[in-house]
């Protein structure tokens, strides 16, 4: 078989991987928890039905789609690093570059480097669409942890201020669902998901 | 809150259920079914990687990947129908469309009408995209399959005329595929996955 279509075959074997990375966040009937497929899924399909609140001028909806695809791939060899993890985070950049090289060096040259441009632009969050993107991101679990009873706010003790520092690029970004977010720190605290 | 936030955050809200309707087809690991969140996700990025393959004129990727994102999104009500469960077929359209009406009108009108456009189109296979979307929606439990030691092929009896058929849209849309469709069913006979 062609060399290329080969490597690019090997990519999409070694993606199914993505389905064993699990994450602190929990599905939304509870019973088990959300791996990084899931979530990528759920990003992206989130990320295209709240486009129109974007607040940011210059979001490519379709280049955000295809970062939420990509954006937690380096998880399959570096693992997932939760939200709250500060030892983890000291090392985060590290391994996933490495996971990088391994990762997008299965594909053919152009494609990997494209493809990896994509994940290092989301993961800089610089640009219009990698921070419309990473406000995603940081919903998505708060939208998760929201519907189970505050699952992993409740496991790590995180208190409200944590959460409104790690959702402050939603402000920025979808200013139209700031409301929503407090509105759910506020509901959360009355439950006593949060401190 | 404003409704039509609240209309879209209550269809991402029951998105989450395909992350329990599980398919016929089993993980690499073979440890478990997968279910639709994951399959969803591993088409889009199949779709995008293979893009240069496609033997049709005007494929838009980001409008398959869109496609991708939503197809199976029906089955939340109708649940998954196998591929070569011919009962099943019977109803399967009367089944997902009473899914589609229930699914997309939590979503504002306009939007829900787009989405479940782009769904409709992809069931039709008439377009391109339509054409391309639905060739990777097939190739994708085959590889699966591959990768499983013919899982849901020894486990239904499926012959080898069977799988041409059903995987007769690949040469269209990927005929740089055909060759890898032909070794597969080929090695997989040998390996007794198939009849």
């Amino acid at each position: 078989m062609d060399e290329r279509l080969k490597g690019q075959l090997q990519f999409l074997h070694e993606a199914d991987k993505m389905k064993n990375v699990f994450r602190q966040t929990i599905i939304a009937d509870k019973s088990r928890e959300e791996n990084d497929a899931e979530h990528s899924w759920h990003f992206a399909l989130m990320a295209m039905t709240l486009a129109e609140y974007a607040g940011i001028d210059g979001v490519d909806i379709n280049r955000v789609i295809q970062m939420a695809i990509l954006h937690d791939m380096v998880e399959i060899y570096a693992g997932d690093t939760f939200a709250y993890d500060t030892k983890g985070y000291e090392t985060k950049e590290k391994r996933e570059n490495e996971a990088a090289d391994k990762l997008f060096s299965l594909l053919p040259a152009e494609q990997g480097a494209r493809y990896r441009g994509l994940w290092e632009e989301f993961d800089r969050m610089e640009t219009p669409d990698a921070v419309y993107a990473s406000a995603i991101d940081r919903l998505h679990p708060f939208f998760m942890n929201y519907l189970t009873d505050g699952h992993t706010w409740v496991k790590h003790g995180v208190s409200a201020d944590m959460i409104y520092e790690r959702m402050a690029p939603v402000k920025a970004a979808l200013p139209a669902l700031w409301e929503f977010i407090e509105y759910v720190v506020r509901d959360s605290r009355a439950k006593g998901y949060i401190k």
